[in-house]
């Protein structure tokens, strides 16, 4: 029996056709699959739908699974031992960057001033901030991090990259020299992922060491930031915020965070915007024609 | 008699002291100026002070006069013959650049939405366009729209260049192609100078090219575009705006802009952010060490 792909959306005009060794059918995870699933060897996990996790245990001849998102918590219990598992990292990385880039600058050019006074009518400009010239710190300096550095560059501001720990042939500082990076910085970016080590990362201290005035962005994980600390330091008006992510989620109506000086929020929709479907698509065309020609496949999990 | 140069801010600490051949006052354009100004010879007009401009009549050993704005009719009546002329051509670049792609981030990823929603205490998210991959047509492929290029195509757009004549060997559109252009755009900046060949250049037929949905931004002049035209396509929702500029500015309260949807109105603030000052100090810095050594200055103004 020859190999058998599932995969969300119709291809075909992305890849210029099937490939030709390679049967094919088309599911989004809603309502039933288009055929008997027991035949799929290449499974790509519709965005999103719980459903399409739960067919992989209907997938005895499966080889390879691939997901869209960077985590893969949810199809680790129904993989069996050798299938080939790829995950979705670097898809929402332009969504991400382009959504934080946003958030700086939409703080550093008193966008919701303007949204605010546009409200009432009232046209009443002042002098602003800039991103131009200012001192970012990015912290998880990761894919992501990446992505917006490229951004905040050619907005000529100046990048300053942390990590979990130094790689100075990259100018990459580790986390413990924060100390004595943010006194200098106008601009600080959180692209950290929830971990152990991140949770409640920057904390009271970190934020003390911040000059005044300065913004604190946050479009990694609500945890990695000491929520209690920060809202003390918007409360004064010491420190502005742009949290695309906060802790809890959703942020309580009853939430202090929602009305403070300098403070801007949304809700944690920084990787969901019409960037991720063309990369989504990009990426399963070239592992299905990777699979159909017998080439290693891109974003493979190494699992222990 | 040696040379002798007045300009607004103390410059020591970015030039490493004044050169040795030069004497050096400030003066920011309030109060007296520090010295009988009569011996002037290298002037730096402050910036948006009348008094700085009036102070011109009054040096009639002056050399060169530096602007720190693109425009200078405010000082051609003041100007003896043979006094050279320079500009601030470029000292705008980012800013407005800047701002712009802060109105296209904004527009894409609905920061107003999540503005209003942030006043209600809602935390509602929803899915939303992106920047990344959309086609922008930047028209006014100037100092401005070149800087504002950069930062497109760090955020993944393609862009679309248009200038007042085609310069195929450097991919410029001719503004009489925009007709065949804008159908396939996402986004359509304008960029333009105030002029006879502009004035109403972006009119309703321009806009009736444009796909629905697409967003229209102006960060030039707002009388280079029609607003009863563009007024008449937001009404209905079917063309998105984001506009710096508008015509009449201010926008009188009870226009029907203010209030459209998907409509984002900024008071004329796109040039007036604090990524002035650095070039600013720059520029004069650079044109007192060419002055003072003998080379060409930069920015020269040729005068008919
Ligand atoms: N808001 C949203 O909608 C949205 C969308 C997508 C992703 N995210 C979040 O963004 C996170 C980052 O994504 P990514 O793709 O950039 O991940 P990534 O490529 O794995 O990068 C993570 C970065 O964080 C650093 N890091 C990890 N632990 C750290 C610690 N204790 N101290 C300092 N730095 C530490 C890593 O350092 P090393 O380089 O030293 O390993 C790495 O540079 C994701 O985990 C996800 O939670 C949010
Ligand atoms: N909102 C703000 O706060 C703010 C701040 C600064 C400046 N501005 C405005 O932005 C304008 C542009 O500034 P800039 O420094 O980029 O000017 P610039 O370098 O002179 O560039 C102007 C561009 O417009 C093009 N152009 C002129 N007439 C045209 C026409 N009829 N059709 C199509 N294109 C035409 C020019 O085409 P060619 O290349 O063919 O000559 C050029 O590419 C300024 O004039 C100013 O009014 C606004």
């Amino acid at each position: 029996m020859g190999e058998y792909a599932l995969v969300p959306w119709d291809l075909r005009e992305t890849m210029g056709g099937w490939p030709a060794t390679l049967r094919v059918d088309v599911w989004d995870g809603t309502g039933d699959p288009p055929a008997d699933v027991s035949d799929v060897t290449f499974y790509v996990a519709p965005y999103g739908r719980p459903a399409g996790v739960a067919a992989l245990a209907r997938m005895p001849r499966l080889k390879v699974v691939q997901v869209l998102t960077a985590g893969y918590e949810t199809v680790l219990p129904a993989l069996r031992p050798g299938v080939e598992l790829c995950n979705g990292r670097g898809l929402h990385d332009a969504s991400t960057a382009e959504h934080a880039l946003g958030l700086v600058l939409a703080a550093q050019r008193d966008l919701p001033t303007w949204v605010d006074d546009q409200r009432e009518r009232r046209w009443d400009a002042h002098y602003t901030r800039s991103l131009a010239d200012s001192r970012v710190v990015v912290v998880g300096y990761g894919s992501i991090g990446k992505a917006l550095e490229r951004r905040l560059l050619a907005c000529e501001a100046t990048v300053v990259r942390v990590a979990s720990s130094a790689r100075p042939e990259e100018r990459v500082h580790g986390v413990a020299e924060l100390p004595d990076l943010l006194p200098d910085a106008d601009i600080v970016v959180l692209v950290l992922p929830q971990s152990a080590s991140t949770a409640g990362l920057f904390d009271a201290r970190l934020m003390a060491a911040l000059p005044d005035g300065a913004l604190v962005v946050n479009v990694g994980r609500g945890g990695t930031l000491d929520t209690d600390a920060l809202a003390a330091e918007t409360a004064t008006g010491r420190l502005r915020a742009a949290l695309d992510v906060t802790d809890p989620e959703p942020l309580p109506a009853d939430h202090p965070l929602w009305t403070h000086p300098g403070v801007l929020i949304t809700p944690h929709v920084a990787g969901g915007s019409a960037a991720f479907y063309p990369r989504a698509r990009k990426l399963v065309a070239d592992q299905l024609h990777r699979f159909a020609t017998g080439q290693d496949l891109r974003n493979v999990v190494r699992l222990p």
